[in-house]
């Protein structure tokens, strides 16, 4: 089974571990903006993504959104199985950024597992962490960092996913990345144009000093 | 032996991971401002709170602090064995807030018992999931909550943790727990004070409208 090549633990399970997930394993084929998860309620199961990409945010009241990280091939989201620990006591919301195939793992059978197997319990401790160092990153960036230098390193990471200079995205878009609003965007990428590390059209950004963004995003 | 006692999942070792632990494990007393646990290289171990009370926080380049947690009786510090988990990568600072009694359990020797033991592993995830919950209570405060509200849920959490209205704490604390500058603090502080919610006195803060602050702070 093609699931067994991306589940990074699955050798380390017993035969009837192994049964248990093929039995309850959902293959999902999702486009582009598609809601994956949303909230604690909402107990999806274990995302195990085989390509494409998700984008995990959370909401405040008045609908203002903060990215918290991104999933990309072969990456597993935990919180979309928040129920499978107590301890989890925040909401994460999931949609797809790009038509995403993925795998569902439901919730009950992992926790079985997991209760089982310390391979399986040792494995979600990697992502979580690997998710908390994600999170604390982001607190450093939003305790210390103005937001000239956040949209800085947003515009360099977003080439780097993209793979290009020449991103398509709106103001609107990246405000909603970076817990902002649209505005406060706007003036930071008219100063970058004025400084002439970017360039502004409709809908899009081009960057055209990389080493100046690089300087000014501190890393 | 009393850890056992203070050790959840002491029941659910073997003898031999029993004996390990107990051949591994230091008892400590602290002193109110003792540093733990600076940053990522230092591999202190896993520490087991007896009595007392310890103050996890991150640190700018610049020396400006804000306050990620608190543990007290009977909590345990994760994040003072970093080097137990690859994926943890970043750095805490733990220091002791009040005199405390604690254990040390070496990291090696946790390590080697969560490979085994998948309860201990368990336990280790509940425990993540526990801090994670809080650092993302955090996120939301610092990216949705304005710093009067943020001040005024502050105010209200120490009268809570010392069991008074009177809280003994200067300016400069409060903008290191909440990761500001004293200035900030202080004119938020005299803001309360002129809606008759605090009172303030030198290196002294009194809480003089729980229903008022308690709305302030939105819960």
């Amino acid at each position: 089974m093609e699931f067994s090549e991306y589940f990074p633990i699955w050798d380390k399970l017993t035969p009837r571990q192994q049964e248990l997930i093929a039995a309850g394993l959902a293959a999902r084929t999702v486009r582009r903006g598609a809601v994956l998860h949303s909230g604690g309620a909402d107990c999806t199961g274990l995302l195990l993504v085989k390509t494409g990409q998700l984008r995990a945010f959370i909401l405040s009241r008045e609908g203002r959104e903060v990215t918290l990280y991104r999933l990309f091939d072969r990456d597993i989201c935990l919180f979309s199985a928040a129920c499978i620990m107590r301890s989890i006591q925040f909401d994460v919301t999931i949609t797809a950024e790009k038509d995403t195939e993925l795998w569902v793992i439901p919730s009950d059978v992992y926790r079985q597992i997991m209760e089982q197997s310390a391979s399986a319990a040792n494995y979600t401790n990697e992502i979580m962490a690997s998710r908390f160092s994600e999170v604390m990153w982001l607190m450093e960036q939003v305790m210390w960092n103005s937001m000239d230098r956040r949209v800085a390193a947003f515009l360099l990471e977003e080439a780097a996913i993209e793979g290009t200079d020449r991103l398509r995205i709106t103001h609107e878009a990246i405000a909603n990345h970076l817990g902002t609003h649209r505005e406060v965007v706007t003036r930071m990428l008219r100063y970058l144009q004025r400084e002439n590390m970017v360039k502004l059209a409709r809908g899009a950004v081009e960057i055209t000093d990389r080493t100046g963004l690089e300087a000014l995003s501190g890393g």
